[in-house]
């Protein structure tokens, strides 16, 4: 080969390289935020205060859980938070009730629950069959005890930024956002979904103010939900720095929607049926693999929030067994 | 004249009558909503209702006000919220102490209405001084005789979707959204201001859904607030079929951020001094004269919000003694 030969290789590689850099630069892909690691993080963390209180000659804390009914996911959830909570060195129980077990049955549980000392956190899973009232068993626990933040003294002080339990989901998002380091003071925040387990409170914490007791995100945040005509969550979600997807509806937020360099952040949960194997699996609210491409942070579904709510009710359970009354 | 010449004056006329018709069809105006002419409606229902009351044997209703210190606003809406009451067949009583007055002594008082049968409704005037925590006096008042909904249990039920007592000034913004006929299902709603007792409970009101135990808006709705940065506050109100404008700042929402046809309904009240006179005046958080030439609907300050927030303290005393027990 000779001289010319050499540069015009030598050029067209280098036309390569900067093709494929440029290519790279353009091919943006989101971090992907692993709840399972933030979990390792909390679970440590909650390890040593558990380490602690018993140092300081406090009792073990204890988590106690009702189950009622055979509902499989109820089953799986109550089951991973119980295997947690002994991992992480606290002690637990479930007690199980057939679907017919009555409300006054219920509320007497819970009532004995509530007074007995050797138990810190206490949480009913939901959802309870249609003739026991779900208002009238989360009020019941009492506030102190109700490591899943669903009573009502519990919302009021989280809607008034006061410090309180916080319900572990929205906990998980919040934490999911300050320990990636995502900023929400003067962002957009679109929250879809407005139950009043998730997206409500995670609107309230993210929109409150950073100085209350119980510090809020600052943002200006966005409450959409099935109401929301898609046009306009479409363009809504265009304006959006962080959007948390809560609405349980597979693959709802598209790549389409999403701005470049957005946090998204899916907490749906949905199991569905492969068309061609037959076999169930979990989605989650964002079309994960297209959305990836676009955004700046994407929590995957599972091993997203899913961990790091489990994580948040045994910090919350620790929390309760510290605040415990010492006599 | 000749024909001809008629021929061009009567074209001429023509032109010009077409020109200011059109020019009246682009130079709409809002309709102006008086919340005096609505507060006047639920002051009749109220009468009616008292009248009702009182036919079946029970008490008539009762309103009494706290009221501490000096503070000059706070006595102007005091004074309007017993005059309305005696206008409306309601008794009331007004207790004035001194801005020392200790928190001990404002519980035992508050204990002793909450006990005293003959009191349907108290409310406690804010602001309090420093050295009295709002929080506390808030959550003394029995939640059911607590007319401004400033309860924990209030505040959690509101966001909880369930029956309870509404904030007044929220409850007088969902009542005017309500009785103009503002459609608000599936619409972009726009809350500046995210106080507690105003824009936080607006924001719950509207956002919420329909068919719960205390029917919602099911509107789409942004909650903005000090931290959102203008140019955002601005696209965003470029977005919105309703603003609420709660933010405490004068003239804050102009004509260049509001949608054409937008329902614009103000809820602040600034004191201001005219530069040149030096009188004191009442301005809104919109510029109304320039906005009124944009939105489809727009409330006056004073005269919009103001007089439907007494009136919706009145209709709250009046629930609170449908409510009460009658042994």
């Amino acid at each position: 080969m000779d001289y010319n030969g050499l540069i015009i290789v030598f050029m067209c590689l280098a036309r390569c390289i900067v093709t494929y850099m440029l290519c790279l630069s353009h091919r943006h892909v989101a971090t992907v935020v692993s709840g399972t690691e933030l979990a390792r993080q909390i679970h440590k963390e909650v390890q040593s205060d558990i380490a602690k209180l018993v140092a300081q000659g406090s009792r073990r804390p204890h988590l106690s859980v009702i189950l009622v009914g055979d509902d499989h996911a109820s089953h799986t959830y109550v089951r991973n938070k119980t295997r947690t909570a002994s991992l992480l060195g606290m002690s637990s129980s479930t007690i199980f009730r057939p679907s017919s077990v009555s409300q006054e049955e219920m509320l007497e549980l819970i009532d004995k629950f509530n007074r007995d000392r050797s138990i810190s956190g206490l949480l009913v899973q939901l959802p309870l069959p249609e003739h026991i009232n779900e208002r009238a068993i989360c009020n019941a626990v009492a506030p102190e005890k109700d490591v899943d933040g669903f009573h009502i003294v519990n919302i009021g002080k989280l809607c008034l930024d006061q410090r309180c339990m916080v319900p572990a989901t929205a906990a998980a998002v919040w934490e999911i956002i300050r320990r990636t380091g995502i900023e929400t003071v003067g962002k957009n925040v679109l929250v879809v979904g407005r139950s009043k387990n998730v997206g409500m409170p995670i609107a309230m914490l993210l929109h409150s103010d950073r100085n209350h007791e119980r510090p809020g995100g600052d943002a200006t945040v966005i409450m959409a939900h099935r109401c929301t005509p898609l046009p306009r969550l479409k363009e809504l979600a265009s304006l959006a720095d962080i959007v948390i997807a809560a609405a349980g509806v597979p693959h709802l937020i598209t790549a389409d929607m999403v701005k470049e360099g957005a946090a998204v952040i899916d907490v749906g949960i949905n199991r569905m049926q492969d068309p061609v194997t037959g076999k169930h699996r979990l989605v989650g609210d964002v079309d994960f693999e297209a959305v990836k491409v676009k955004a700046g942070f994407i929590t995957p579904v599972p091993g997203g929030v899913g961990p790091m709510t489990i994580a948040m009710v045994m910090k919350n359970t620790v929390t309760a067994a510290k605040n415990a009354p010492t006599y």
